[in-house]
């Protein structure tokens, strides 16, 4: 089944109501900002019409990027200057235009196996070739990724970049130790090559969890920040943005004034009104309270209505449990007869970029209520039984 | 000199208050509807966050797609449906999702001569050969155009697309005459390629000029018509919208989720109420008369300032004047000269596909105010005298 099919499976039944969907990656809309949100608008259209209406600079809003400079900085980057930061229209953007920045046709990209899809698809246009990397309930097993570097460099290889989602990995919900961070670097100095750090989740961590961001680790520049509003304020401001040294952003700012010119000023500056204000901070607790209630609910539920052979990722943070089933199962097939008892998921093999991962699935706790985690996956729980008898 | 040393010049430019810049492309900030954009986003915010804030789907809001709908089958066009329609983040998207989904590399594509920067900038990128036809007041030559379609033929040669800013053509402001509309759309049919209308001057026409947009004329589906709301509300939004056969819609739809998901919804809702309660239409009038006071400020400045052997364009709408200086002179040299003068333009010839038009210029009317452009085009005047001497 192509990730196009998958798509347009989800959003069939996202206009059906009576159906509960696990299936896509929306925030709970109970944790907008809403108020806040229209009270900066209000002022926005009165006092800075002139700019939030009008075309923006390719590379962002300097306000924004300002309070960005703050705010990576307060995290442990070692940022120079808003020369090292770009604002990009969701992380989406970003992705596509590192892509379209550094890939030729054949050249490596190392990813988790499984990954965000929609980080391969939007790297697939330039035709890499993937190699991917198993993980565990610790990220990605680094040991395998040297083994798999010593073995290309043989045969006189190099790897572009390592793309990966260190913390609230998507779609396992698992974070990267400490010493596995500490490796990738040391990796990436030794072998040469860049590290995409895709850090949509970490400000929604609702376990204790030591952790550091690769780009606060990152002595030599070789890490490529990716971040994005979309979790912590609202998906449909558009704003995501880059962290990186000013010779790669400089190249994607380039790519980016063909691509859409600029991302709307007005929902930048909504953006940089919510971290100038501490709005922003304020309101991450609501957040995490919501998604680990939402996360334990799934945990439970999946803990008792999931036969036996059934295992899954206990996430830290972010939107998503990955369910491994019984080796025999396919998800893709299973979806139908999900979609008869009014449930949906994801299937789990187009985030796997060798094809495998058949009997697995993606589940998303952030949009439904707890009454419906509880109530679709016992009906899921009863389509895995039927399907393993 | 390359279109990006341009864009960087211009953007030094824009932060030097001193300078007068004719070398944006931005609308006249005085002709946003800002009280009307602060009421909406108070209603959308307080009663349509949860589709507002949300992530919306790859092809737009159906609020905007129905509401579009009505729009352009009110302007004549035979659209069947929303399927018929897709949302972009701004007209440049769609440029670049159209090059993504059309354009193999080698393929002809035929443009203006000079044509929209930022169209082949975009088209640039999948490596296309372009063919470029000269225009004069009636718009591209199409009698040229036959003949360069023949002798491709008889080369066993076929072209993929012909791109046109038909109406308030970019850079020119001209209009192409409805003969020749009708001549673009019989060759079209005959020799089987794809119209490209990219549209985004047409509601800012401020001369009587009678005209159909081609899409409108479209008896075989072979126009691909491009809107934005950048020139009739504000360019902040980041809106713009396609209207095409479903099929090729479908293709750009695709592309797009790799691209950036979707469109904000947010500024998309803007948009959809701007249309369902009638202020668009209301507002048009305004920024027609801005831009016709303007317009006509600048070619009586012209007239009075630019020495003999100078001419340009006489716009029909828009926001360009192109000029064209005598042979000797190298505008991209020039531009230091006027830059001293305190006075900034685009050299023209990155508007070629041919690397002609050394000696040609664009000016921008619609964001300058009216003492602006006195000053800064009697100073353009002397440079271009100095310059001749």
């Amino acid at each position: 089944m192509r990730a196009s099919t998958i798509r347009q499976i989800l959003r069939y039944v996202a206009e059906m109501p009576e159906i509960i969907s696990f299936g896509g990656g929306m925030p709970d809309p109970s944790c907008f900002p809403r108020e806040e949100i229209r009270a900066i608008v209000n002022e926005l259209v009165q006092e800075q019409a002139r700019k939030a209406l009008q075309y923006g600079t390719t590379v962002g809003c300097i306000e924004l990027r300002e309070e960005l400079l703050k705010f990576m900085n307060s995290m442990g980057f070692k940022l120079e200057g808003v020369g090292n930061i770009m604002v990009t229209s969701g992380s989406q953007q970003a992705l596509d235009l590192l892509a379209r920045v550094l890939i030729d046709p054949g050249d490596l990209v190392v990813v988790e196996n499984p990954t965000y899809l929609a980080a391969t698809l939007a790297f697939r246009l330039f035709q890499p070739r993937f190699v991917g990397i198993p993980i565990d309930h610790d990220g990605m097993i680094i040991e395998a990724l040297e083994e798999e570097l010593r073995r290309l460099e043989a045969e006189g290889r190099r790897v572009k970049f390592v793309y990966t989602v260190p913390t609230c990995q998507n779609p396992t919900g698992v974070s990267m130790s400490m010493d596995r961070r500490k490796w990738l670097l040391e990796l990436a100095n030794q072998y040469d090559f860049l590290v995409v750090e895709d850090d949509p989740y970490s400000h929604v961590l609702f376990k204790p969890v030591e952790f550091k961001r690769l780009k606060a680790m990152d002595d030599e520049g070789r890490v490529i920040y990716m971040g994005t509003f979309s979790k912590i304020i609202c998906p449909g401001l558009r704003v995501g943005w880059v962290a990186a040294e000013s010779t790669i952003v400089d190249k994607m700012v380039i790519a980016k004034q063909s691509v859409d010119l600029c991302t709307s000023p007005l929902t930048q500056l909504i953006a940089a009104e919510m971290l100038r204000r501490g709005l922003l901070l304020q309101h991450i607790p609501n957040i995490i309270k919501v998604y680990k209630t939402k996360c334990e609910a799934m945990l439970e539920s999946l803990e008792e209505n999931f036969p036996e052979g059934c295992r899954w990722s206990t996430p830290v943070g972010g939107l998503f449990i990955f369910a491994y089933l019984p080796e025999k199962v396919d998800t893709e097939k299973m979806l139908q007869k999900a979609l008869e008892r009014k449930v949906a998921y994801v299937p789990g093999r187009p985030f796997y970029v060798d094809d495998s991962g058949g009997n697995t699935m993606r589940l998303n706790y952030s949009y439904p209520t707890l009454e419906q985690i509880r109530e679709g996956i016992a009906r899921l729980g009863e389509v895995v039984k039927e399907e393993l008898r």
